[in-house]
């Protein structure tokens, strides 16, 4: 990234503005608004030509309403509020990164020394941020600001504010602005969020789930990071404090911004798997055991079907579990051991195949004199706990149509 | 396996016959039948008390139905017949084994050598095949028999018999019993598959769905595998007879049996991906665009939604693909292609995330001088169909709210 003179770097963070999550939302709600002008007026001339039944009924719900104010420019009013409320936040963080960089000496002389113009890298850096770029204006990414765990913490809530808690955070915004100004407009935008059309006004409700799911997955994989890397290789010269704040600031960007404290590769193979899987989920997803009650009339499953997880969600905890259990063999060993031939042996396991990768002395990287090859499956060589482990899955495979119906708490979205 | 004595190897063949789906379905139905007489009984003293629903809805369907004789002793009659057959069936299959490996001298010469008798070899494969186990007597599984297409010809009809093709054939061969016996209770059967309760006893429609499944995911393994290991180390010394009958019982294995003609090690890691799937889908995934009347009205989705994948499937799709493109990395340079970075590099493309393990040369296992280290990530390593492919990921993750309810179609159980 270093070969980007100031001014183009400027030019991308503009880019990642325009094409951030935020913008393109705020586009969408522009272009609605358009539409719902439009046909506000072909209805004034006749009401039976409104095609579309979503608009019908929006139109219809905000004619029962106790608006007193045109809709349009409701609309207006809550965007410019809005925005004007983000683009603060914006500048105040600005200006603490740059606060930040300017008084300590180490992220100084970072910058110093690329070349890279202060007030350049702290815009571009929260603009990406917010917009879930994961560039960073060095080469490194953020490796080279690992011991600056206060620079990290500036960063760090902006990876959530434009991305997972987006939504979250403008009801909040919304329910100040109400309490505030009092206006009746602010009362109806959140009571009638669904009805509003726009993606990231969320219901009380489901803005809880959603915080809820977003700080659950972040403390799992906390834990789960700092159990596995803590003396690991990529901590090194890190003190307490900023082994904490790194792995909090790395386990967060895994959704979704991708900025990177750590070298991923050195990562062992069991976060790297959780990773997968945390990247696969978009930033909507929610973990709703209770649904709103027309969703609930809609399919009626016990509450034991909408809390366990999907036969999917299983074999992943599995193959992290046998990967977590193999770790030194993963290590020493890649050729033999590496995830693929983790997952297919567990997947084997699980569809009773019994297909194996085996294993082979003339693959290990540090030849082992006492290895002698054998006809046994690569699930021989593991340890004890790594082969109690396949027998579960085994178990679990030939019984699998007990708990076909699981996952459906999940929505991906 | 060949630490085995002839004796050890019968009481295996044994416990696999009664371990399999098939006599352990058959269980099921006994005991069904246990359960249903019992009920039966009850009824009669009691007509308020039956507490099973699905119990009394298929007692008022039998009621309706124009059955002469007793239930029970229909199923038995059926039960019976069906024993009948697959056992006839097993046994012509055991003797043709028998056949084959006696005439044939290079079959005869192995477990000569080996010193394994002949019948309980045929024995041993024919049970363990069909009860998807996977095991074979000798230690190198099914590859001494790579040259013997003529072995693999008899061996593969029970695999899939004895599995993903077992409801079907069941269907058939009622069909075909109706059509000599003329007897209503098969008409009965046929007409009310879903009311009797046995799980392998599918509508015609479903059964023509998973046929079809089945064969389509076959063909689908077959052309990929023949496409890729051709003219690989695994093929080398065998016709092309022999390469498409090996590669036609290998891919059929994967679903669900587990023997293998080639070291799956050396199986390129696109194919490992594919088998990974393959194994993890139940043996009567069905692929079901069209449903039943009654489940029609359930949930009304658009043509479209139904036949479109899941985000899953695509994803796996795109990992194949790059697996494809960059093969010859993925056999150079294992340590920095491998499908787990490669899977990483995807997902974190689709979530939009940016997350990469990068490249390093000091990982080259057979270094290169001209290598130099970069500030790129791992993708910037790729060929450029791979890099075109991960573009295409990305705006596929971009959009992936336009496609969140694929894969209905898809039946996994």
């Amino acid at each position: 990234m270093e070969v980007f003179s100031n001014s183009q770097l400027i030019l991308l963070t503009f880019l990642m503005l325009v094409g951030g999550e935020v913008f393109t939302s705020m586009l969408q709600l522009f272009l609605d608004r358009f539409n719902f002008t439009q046909k506000d007026c072909v209805k004034n001339e006749c009401s039976s030509c409104v095609s579309s039944t979503s608009l019908s009924h929006k139109i219809h719900q905000m004619e029962l309403g106790s608006v007193s104010m045109p809709q349009s420019e409701n609309h207006d009013q809550i965007e410019k509020n809005n925005i004007n409320d983000k683009d603060k936040l914006k500048y105040n963080s600005l200006s603490l990164v740059t606060l930040y960089i300017t008084y300590i000496p180490s992220a100084k002389n970072i910058l110093q020394n690329k070349g890279i113009n202060i007030e350049t890298f702290s815009l571009f850096t929260i603009v990406s941020t917010f917009a879930s770029c994961g560039y960073i204006p060095t080469n490194e990414n953020m490796m080279v600001f690992k011991k600056n765990s206060g620079l990290l913490l500036l960063v760090l809530p902006h990876v959530l504010l434009g991305n997972a808690l987006y939504a979250p955070c403008l009801r909040l915004i919304i329910t100040f602005l109400k309490s505030i100004t009092k206006r009746e407009e602010f009362s109806y935008l959140l009571n009638n969020s669904k009805e509003m059309g726009y993606d990231h006004l969320l219901s009380t409700l489901h803005c809880w789930h959603l915080v809820g799911t977003v700080f659950g997955f972040n403390v799992i994989q906390f834990i789960l990071f700092c159990c596995m890397e803590w003396s690991s290789k990529i901590m090194e010269g890190l003190n307490i404090y900023q082994k904490l704040v790194a792995s909090l600031f790395q386990v967060t960007n895994v959704r979704h911004s991708g900025e990177s404290v750590f070298d991923t590769y050195s990562i062992s193979s069991a976060i790297l798997v959780l990773f997968i899987v945390m990247m696969y989920l978009p930033p909507y997803t929610t973990f709703l055991p209770v649904r709103d009650q027309n969703d609930v009339k809609k399919d009626q499953n016990s509450l034991v079907d909408r809390i366990i997880f999907s036969q999917l969600s299983y074999l992943v905890i599995f193959i992290i579990l046998i990967c977590i259990t193999e770790r030194q063999s993963l290590k020493d060993d890649p050729l033999n051991f590496n995830v693929l031939t983790i997952t297919l042996e567990v997947i084997s396991a699980y569809g009773n195949v019994g297909l194996s990768t085996g294993y082979s002395c003339s693959r290990q990287l540090k030849p082992n004199l006492m290895c002698r090859d054998s006809w046994i499956g690569f699930s021989g060589r593991w340890s004890t706990e790594g082969k109690l482990i396949l027998i579960l899955v085994m178990f679990f495979g030939r019984l699998k149509k007990f708990n076909m119906n699981g996952g459906k708490a999940w929505h991906l979205s």
